[in-house]
């Protein structure tokens, strides 16, 4: 079967749908879902959307014991006119393939997985939610199939995309989270895998989010793995800072996630000609600027949340208060231009909307 | 059904059974594995021992998404007077706890571990080869797949373990391997889970590991991710070098396996009142001993080789040849002893064979 031709199997038993107000995040699925299949000498082959179903692995499959894994995360959003807008599909897709390559995972043409992505969607399209803050998550991952427990590469893998309805991530409009900086746990190092979209790294910081969720604390700070000082990102977000009038953020360093809406906001701040600089940023430096009264707002930037007011932030058991631990102006500003572009509600000086 | 209460269903299609001489490693698995499953609230359940066979998960487990998964890897003989041989089980399930603490996965009562791997292995006791240097692989491991897209410890696990006949690591007894010194990549770093063992650490392994083997080199010698200077592991072993008369071996600091190989070495060599330092220890320390003449021998030591000698390092592009790229005297009597203690053959000072 040539590559672009994707078969597809419709399901003979639709699901129900769920409430809007139950939706929640990554809960529920939607009735199909698409396979891509690999297998080394062969390349990726029989591109398929099927109904959503579990999938049988052999025991030994690599994914279930070296973690060779890739994923992403997207979003379609159904506009007031029923039409379906995605955001910046493609930059999502090329970090899918640096990951891929990090985890030597062999590289998936971005124009197949965009068509499969449209088709799926548009099979799926009553599964849009289409009220305020809902939206169709998309997940596209690669796990490692090959049955044997040699630590190499694997020969077999799978591609796959689902889709999940999500609900509102705030359940009444954008609201601030407090935050614990991490000085025990580390997230990642540079040389290691930090910078790639892979399991490794979300399990490596459930023990910190775990512990700071006891303390009463929704995420953590994570600070870099060699000096334990310097920013890198919040829970699994990337991190943004309001000091005096600049805004600041970790440079991409090779131990924090290149994310898509980092870019997207660092490029609309320019664009409000806001000032934004892309540099190291030390923990101390922040508390420094707490002190002197110009630090005036943080927010995590991702997928999932768009963006996240911080509204306190505890560093080794000193609480730091920002802007009254209520949602900054800028925050507000840039969430409201985020969403609205996203549903289709702000026209889009940038090119980032793509319509189905 | 209480948890002691193993259920038994035994396969109605037994497959042949390959010859040694093409076992190699983990390809081959034996008639049955072992399954225990947890949900929260209800804890680990329905202990079974049942037919190998795939197993069906569905898409959105949260194994396939953010690594949340441990593993261990122990060994089996048949000695000639075809009694079986554990080497020190517990040693082992104990770090799958350790391991499991450190992913937030729920802890299992290793003595029902113990009873159903000994009841698996009873069950498949024909498939343990018999032959110098084979031995029936086991491999213990946890998945979590509970079906939520959430970046949360899994609700729902399955602990399995599968067995797999392999046979000699070395196709002609022991042979030293070619090693590359690796400064671009980073295993794990201090606050990681690089003393777990989980599927992160051996994804983070792989491209460091196919680069080296296009190089021609047979593995990685790790350097620790903060100083990039102290040695850590080699390829997914403990490392052990002979300077003068002393051995040294890179002391547990948090980011190296606690090696149950690594342990038993370091007894083994104080049993023979050889000095042992668990220490930290610089790349350019070895260099040093090298080019003094004191760098006598350098081993590997893990459940699968056991003992596996180098016969070359390559620190950014200076070739140390050991022990003239032979295998060196102390590397090959730990092997003997080692390899003989498992199997049988030699009388066990120290209470780490378990018969079943």
């Amino acid at each position: 079967m040539p590559l672009s031709k994707i078969t597809v199997e419709l399901t003979n038993a639709p699901k129900n749908k769920p409430d809007n107000d139950k939706l929640g995040f990554g809960k529920y699925f939607t009735d199909h879902m698409f396979i891509l299949d690999y297998d080394a000498g062969k390349g990726w082959h029989d591109p398929r959307i099927v109904p959503y179903q579990p999938i049988a692995l052999d025991p030994a499959a690599k994914v279930f014991h070296y973690g060779q894994t890739v994923f992403e995360g997207m979003k379609a959003y159904k506009t007031p006119e029923n039409s379906i807008l995605l955001f910046r599909p493609y930059k999502n897709l090329q970090r899918l393939n640096r990951s891929s390559a990090r985890l030597s995972i062999p590289h998936i043409d971005e124009g197949l997985v965009i068509e499969a992505l449209k088709q799926l969607i548009l099979v799926d399209k009553d599964w849009i939610p289409d009220e305020q803050g809902t939206s169709l998550y998309i997940r596209p991952f690669v796990i490692s199939t090959q049955p044997t427990l040699g630590v190499q590469p694997s020969e077999q893998y799978k591609f796959m995309i689902i889709l999940s309805p999500v609900g509102s991530y705030y359940a009444e409009g954008i609201n601030p989270v407090n935050i614990f900086v991490e000085s025990e746990y580390v997230r990642a190092v540079t040389g290691g895998i930090g910078n790639a979209k892979t399991g490794g790294n979300y399990a490596a910081g459930l023990k910190a989010q775990q512990e700071a969720t006891e303390k009463g604390y929704s995420q953590v700070l994570w600070l870099d793995g060699v000096h334990r000082k310097y920013i890198e990102e919040v829970g699994s977000m990337n991190v943004f800072f309001k000091v005096g009038d600049k805004v600041i953020t970790p440079a991409l360093n090779g131990s924090i996630l290149d994310g898509v809406t980092r870019d997207s906001v660092i490029r609309l701040l320019k664009h409000w000609k806001i000032e934004v600089e892309e540099r190291t940023i030390s923990i101390d430096e922040l508390v420094d600027a707490y002190r002197g009264g110009q630090l005036k707002e943080a927010f995590g930037t991702g997928t999932a949340a768009v963006i996240s007011p911080i509204g306190e932030l505890n560093w080794q058991g000193d609480k730091l208060t920002l802007n009254g631990g209520k949602t900054g102006e800028l925050s507000a500003r840039v969430y409201e231009f985020m969403t609205g572009l996203q549903r289709g509600l702000i026209e889009d000086p940038f090119g980032w909307i793509e319509k189905l």
